[in-house]
């Protein structure tokens, strides 16, 4: 485990969109948009998604993760943080799904239709790259 | 080989970066920001690069890339690009850093110091998704 560098830690603090990248069965990669959050207790990365989707597949596969943030107000700089899937946690209200969403400037307090299969990513934080 | 979609050509047109999913050789994945142009001949994309760092020892190991472009002014929506490493074109006076250099703002001519070293990756685009 590792640190976030303390010169990008608001890209986490502030409500970014990053991407995460993930390995699929074919080994062949993919990246997508993401929410994400920062637990400081546990020093993790958190991320909602639902147990039907590609995402959840590749990392029952390979749960290797990278997640990349690039700084919108300087593009040249960017958070790159590397680690892997190590716990999912069922959300079957939605809640941290609300949780993100009013993080990311939506203020509804309503769950997602898919809440039932809702569940929260925990990725570990084992390389930060300051970039 | 496939076309990228009318109602997000606009993120390619403009300078935005985009982070590039590339995977490293004992399998897990990376992600990095990244100059792009497109390359309407060959409906290719076309990224500048070493032939010495992480990337390249990847791209050599596994040629699989996926490319992702989140809207800067609608984060929700973005474009990911699929496809694989299919040519390495040798640019060793650095003209085509430069051609991306003065794309995304800066006008200068002078070319990198490591321009010996630089080289156009050119990633097919097998699968291209609106988001």
């Amino acid at each position: 485990m590792t640190s976030i560098p303390a010169e990008r830690r608001h890209l986490l603090d502030a409500p970014n969109f990053g991407t995460l990248g993930t390995i699929r069965p074919d080994d062949t990669v993919q990246v997508n948009p993401m929410w994400v959050d920062i637990d400081d207790e546990t020093n993790t990365l958190r991320f909602t998604h639902t147990t039907y989707r590609g995402k959840f597949r590749n990392l029952q596969h390979n749960p290797s993760m990278s997640f990349a943030i690039i700084d919108p107000d300087t593009p040249h700089e960017y958070l790159e943080v590397r680690g892997k899937l190590i716990e999912v946690i069922p959300d079957p209200t939605g809640a941290f799904y609300v949780h993100l969403q009013n993080r990311y400037g939506n203020p509804s307090d309503v769950p997602p239709k898919d809440k039932a299969d809702r569940v929260i990513l925990v990725m570990s934080i084992e390389k930060a790259i300051a970039g």
